[in-house]
């Protein structure tokens, strides 16, 4: 059992934000595995997904269960730590040890709630890219799967020098109308919770009912119809058929239910706010003005991955980007996995996931 | 302009339900277009949807639009009033005029709320055939879109030799576990709303926020996400870029606020409750051990329409019903429409569900 903990990374530099608005004090929860070597060019930057934190691998000391991609980083494994010098850190704006809404602030003495600015993608790669420097890292490969491939993009296209590879997985270059209007929903639900308090609510009930909906709703789109009918086809919870009132009834309920509770457990109502906004505003294409002048210039090279299964980011999105870095001559590996598990498939399918990146990592 | 009115129908014949609860009283609202004959022959029932009501087509006086199905009904159109005795009504657990959780207990002499018993597809139907009776209707074409069309198949089911046809629209023998889950968040953002009051505030402030949550959940599944892409595609709402806070940013997240402020206005949170989970509950195969069984003995004809792009009750699911119908040789007919409209695409695309259901209904 590889134990681990998390580090924090401090700095009074001010950063100036997408919104025009600063940060004056940062800090930056972070884990690392594996060792850097003298020239600094084996790092390799892990980005986490909506809800994830710092822990991407090993056990904390009292775990239940290992980092969230555990099975993914270590020796031997796709991010192999006898070569690599592993780092991953929770991002801006979130809620496990990085400066966030749940952060004091150090002009009132509070914490800030929605007095936190709202941040974007840029925003959090950029807080990485102080800590990555911080740690001596000259080169690196990022990688990520759903947001933490928006992240990766983000890296090779505004610090591409210090990019050597990029892994994108289940992810894409930016929100359809249908995926925006799943956050909005997921939001609605929480700013409508009368504990919700206009974000100030740490000192007494928090909205966990509408951080319960949000979550939720994510959970449906994380999974596909036929991963929830292979879990739970039309299965009735601890009965033989329909109770004829409100409680759970089916086996999904129950699921969703257990997902929403152990969920308000962990995570910060404003911080799903505040990521789901900077999720809904990345858009390579309407920044750069299309994905291909987007990459014009890039030199990194790119594993795509996507997921047959996977209704939230679809391969089609990552056939957008591949096929723009490919109008471009670009060094772009590009493979859809043909797997029932849905978006959640970057978590799960870490079998051929390994393969491919440990060949992909391996290639000059 | 083809003015029509609302009717009530009464009667104080207990309905005993499928919970094993009775109703002593009720009433339903419903609407006619066109005569019936004096063999009583040539009516055509049609079976409204989720949010539906009696009003499918035709004006009201002062209406600003017409009935949900003017597009169908009438002279000369898929439902030919010239020819055809048509009927619509509200459902048991409606709020239009039906009998439901806002109709008062006549026990109590106050609203139901959740004192109103859980129905099933089962016990709608029963409800539908005393108004048949009562309109002196002998046989009869049912038709319906969405859950109207599991109202269809009911009829087929349990008064199958009143049933000359049978029209099912954008439909499903039962719910995958993926609707389910849409269904019990949506009901879960009601009963956490706490204006809700365990179903008692029609006198008070009644459970806005919640209702329209559920709403707009819904609404992301009867759109698909190339129509919402077609219809919103990124812009932003009466600006040219991100705010930078947490009011509405996109047009797509105005639309669905719209949609749930409008329905709000018109439906009740109560009834919502009942029919999501009437609709839940409906399961063909579940009741007969397959569809093959549930339709064995059937002698009506059946049409099955489903939409390419309809993502919450897909064609898969009515090829299903299809199959099962043709392993037992009945007459079927199947068409599947190429569409971007979604799972809304039985209310929108009239004029190839007119020279489907025209021909249908002529054939011998």
């Amino acid at each position: 059992m590889y134990i681990v903990e998390t580090k924090i990374f401090k700095s009074d530099e001010p950063v100036l934000l997408e919104s025009g608005r600063e940060l004056k004090h940062i800090e930056v929860a972070y884990e690392t595995y594996g060792a850097l070597n003298p020239q600094g060019d084996n790092a390799i930057l892990l980005l986490h997904a909506l809800t994830g934190d710092a822990h991407a691998a090993g056990w904390h000391i009292g775990d239940k269960k290992p980092g969230w991609w555990n099975d993914m980083v270590g020796s031997g494994k796709a991010f192999d730590t006898d070569k690599y010098f592993v780092v991953c850190s929770n991002m801006l704006g979130g809620c496990s040890g990085t400066t966030g809404p749940n952060s004091i602030n150090p002009e009132t003495g509070k914490e800030y709630g929605l007095g936190f600015p709202v941040i974007t993608i840029e925003d959090v790669v950029k807080v990485q890219k102080k800590l990555v420097d911080f740690l001596g890292i000259k080169k690196l490969t990022v990688a990520g799967g759903s947001m933490g491939g928006m992240q990766a993009l983000e890296w090779a296209l505004t610090y591409g020098d210090m990019v050597d590879r990029v892994i994108v997985i289940a992810s894409t270059p930016r929100l359809s109308a249908q995926s925006i209007a799943f956050n909005a929903v997921g939001r609605n639900a929480i700013l409508s919770d009368p504990n919700f308090n206009n974000g100030n609510y740490y000192h007494g009930k928090k909205p966990e009912k509408g951080l319960a909906i949000a979550r939720m709703i994510g959970h449906i789109t994380y999974l596909c119809e036929e991963a929830m009918h292979e879990k739970f086809a039309r299965r009735f919870q601890d009965k033989d058929g329909p109770g004829f009132n409100f409680d759970i009834d089916f086996e999904v309920e129950s699921y969703l239910a257990h997902q929403g509770q152990t969920f308000v457990d962990r995570f910060d109502a404003n911080s799903y706010l505040y990521i789901t906004k900077a999720v809904d505003y990345f858009d390579v294409a309407g920044k750069y003005g299309s994905l291909e002048k987007a990459f014009e210039k890039t030199k990194s090279k790119f594993l795509v991955i996507s997921f047959t299964s996977d209704w939230l980011f679809p391969s089609s999105q990552s056939k957008e980007l591949v096929n723009a870095l490919m109008n471009n001559k670009k060094d772009v590996s590009y493979c859809e996995i043909d797997s029932p598990c849905g978006h959640d498939a970057f978590l799960l399918e870490y079998e051929v996931q390994t393969k491919i990146i440990r060949s992909f990592l391996c290639t000059d």
